[in-house]
């Protein structure tokens, strides 16, 4: 399955080497036209080279014509001369594809610490525009792949008022964190019209209800970004606020699914775990317990355990240093009230649960009592494999 | 090995079959005479009963004649009922031994959510009255295992300007929550005879700096319990400085080595990863960078894997919270000097750290700056048994 690139952008893949397994490891997005550029990235104060010249970019507020994307070498932690490698793959994208080096946008993720290869990156430059708008949108979700087990892309067209737009996706991500190479990079690909302040807004807005409420194992990388570019292609502008909401509904499922399949991916994990925490006193409060209950070892290891383990999501709750009312806490499993007044509700949870827990899909509901407060997360579970993949990285 | 008793403490176990192995699962430690009592409870706002009688009577400033631990059964979110039984505890106790209900700490630790046996105490406690002196301190320690791998008890004998005094310590915990069995429970028990309240304020400063500077799974058990005793039965007191300071070193260290007990044997373990960052504006922040770090599940792997993965470290700091200037970042492992200025050091850390990173005692040095905050913190790695104990607990 594959989706329709939006009108006006080529997609482009390229073997460069800077991996050994011989398959496409360099990715272009490119606008035949400037488009409207949107970004978010990593919270990390140890910030790659890529995220460094991105920001500069979209800081200046610019339109920009391409995303540029290399896995292998994440340019983290490489100083000045990482900084100018990464202007360096500017010139020679832009060179090669005829626009300006500050309308490319870069993104990188792979190990950390080492300069970028810029012999294979002058050889793959030229493949790479040679091969522009022969990729297909899972190819490039394919290319831009690290530990990642299966390509993440999606897309759709919306109707407007003055005709249809087309939104297209990709995005890499399986751990949350480099030198394991699995930095979460993602790229929106759209053909409205937009005027770019609108845009950016809707995409940090969405951004913080998407990919900001997953969790695998609560690192945050060096390279994390996500880039939106709208190039205005399709000839259709929102119009009213019909249109705006159908944008904004449509970009939000998008980065939802994608947001969805970083955490089904995560690094070893068998589930995804549903968390919704409800009537707080505010929705800060809410997300502090949802995270504390995401980033419980002890709750990720019961949840590949298959394991009704109420007790453990009670004693996260209990530590978030959340002032709460133990006595109003109620507490849901896959659908079941496990947890009330201070104690377990008296129902056969193993009976009950036997089943929901094999699912993939693990439902968490926690009220906190009648406040307005509320937030959603999901995380990953906690497994041998995730064990596996980073304990045995390097030795 | 074993350590002498102080004087006028008796120690008991009994096998009250609360678990189904056979062993002892029920202690007492008796004072002959009054003693004066410490205690530090739990920060999760779940709470056991034997956690709220145990800080009543604590708040009441009363003195005590003893503590009794019951395994198999932790009695949290266990109601009102809970609370009942835990009181008909402390009666059963009390009247087999001759003094007040209010006199004895109770402790527990076990599965949440059930009710205690309370068949089982009554037929247990008169054995446990008649077993009294008869249990040494490493027989003490055992009984109130459970998934410890090894008994924790410590000791010491000091000489005061007016006499000696005697030290005798034990605990348990392996990870830091049930119903995984794993609460952290502690017993000092002393012979000085001291002011209630400087006692109360030693052993608050010293838990600090000790039993709160570990992490094996960054959770907090319903049920955690750290009490002191000291019982004046040596006739001896702290007369001056030099007296209050060497009784102050000798008890922190104890409970240091209870601590790194603690550490040693988190739940699968195979390192005791020791976390020191300095230079930070001040001891809150060093506080918080070195929690990031040693509750990273990737830091934990990569020391479980022996990788030399400052990538992992690097990142945790950066996305800890703490303002930092990145560029006044120096990390070390293992006395090796493996990042700075931004940038890996040039060393050859493979070879360097091959040898290092075998053994079961991991130093990490951060350097934030040249502030005056520092922070020391003992954390576990993650491993393929920890994964193996908590998700294989139940199902």
């Amino acid at each position: 399955m594959d989706f329709p690139l939006p009108s006006g952008f080529r997609l482009s893949v390229a073997a460069a080497g800077f991996k050994n397994h011989g398959r496409p490891d360099l990715a272009l997005a490119f606008s035949d036209t400037p488009a409207v550029a949107a970004g978010m990235f990593t919270s990390n104060l140890f910030k790659a080279a890529p995220v460094r010249v991105g920001q500069d970019i979209l800081g200046a507020g610019r339109k920009v014509r391409a995303v540029v994307i290399n896995t292998g070498q994440a340019n983290a932690c490489t100083g000045e001369e990482g900084l100018a490698n990464c202007l360096l793959t500017q010139e020679l994208v832009a060179t090669a594809t005829g626009v300006l080096p500050n309308e490319i946008l870069p993104a990188s993720t792979g190990v950390i610490g080492t300069q970028l290869r810029m012999d294979a990156w002058r050889k793959a430059v030229p493949l790479l525009r040679d091969n522009l708008g022969k990729a297909s949108l899972k190819e490039f979700a394919a290319a831009i792949m690290t530990t990642d087990a299966f390509p993440k892309y999606s897309g759709c067209r919306i109707q407007l008022a003055q005709g249809a737009v087309t939104l297209a996706a990709a995005a890499k991500g399986a751990g949350m964190i480099c030198p394991n190479m699995a930095t979460m990079l993602s790229v929106v690909l759209c053909d409205a019209a937009v005027p770019p302040e609108a845009w950016r807004e809707m995409f940090a807005r969405l951004a913080r209800r998407t990919f900001n409420r997953v969790t695998v194992d609560g690192d945050t990388s060096t390279n994390d970004t996500l880039y939106g570019l709208a190039n205005g292609a399709s000839g259709v502008s929102p119009t009213n606020g019909a249109d705006w909401s159908a944008l904004e509904q449509s970009l939000e499922t998008i980065l939802a699914n994608l947001a969805y399949m970083l955490v089904r991916d995560g690094e070893g994990a068998t589930k995804v775990v549903h968390i919704r925490v409800t009537g707080a006193q505010n929705d800060d409060q809410a997300e502090q317990v949802a995270r504390t209950v995401g980033h419980s070892q002890l709750v990720k290891t019961a949840m590949y355990g298959k394991d009704a383990n109420w007790g453990r999501i009670v004693a996260a709750v209990g530590r978030s240093g959340v002032p709460l009312d133990p006595s109003l806490v109620r507490i849901g499993l896959c659908g079941v009230e496990v947890f009330k007044n201070e104690r377990p509700t008296p129902l056969d949870f193993d009976a009950l649960l036997k089943e929901p827990l094999e699912k993939r899909d693990v439902p968490v509901e926690i009220s906190l009592g009648d406040g307005p407060g509320e937030y959603a997360l999901l995380a990953s579970d906690l497994t041998h494999e995730y064990v596996n993949i980073n304990a045995d990285y390097r030795s």
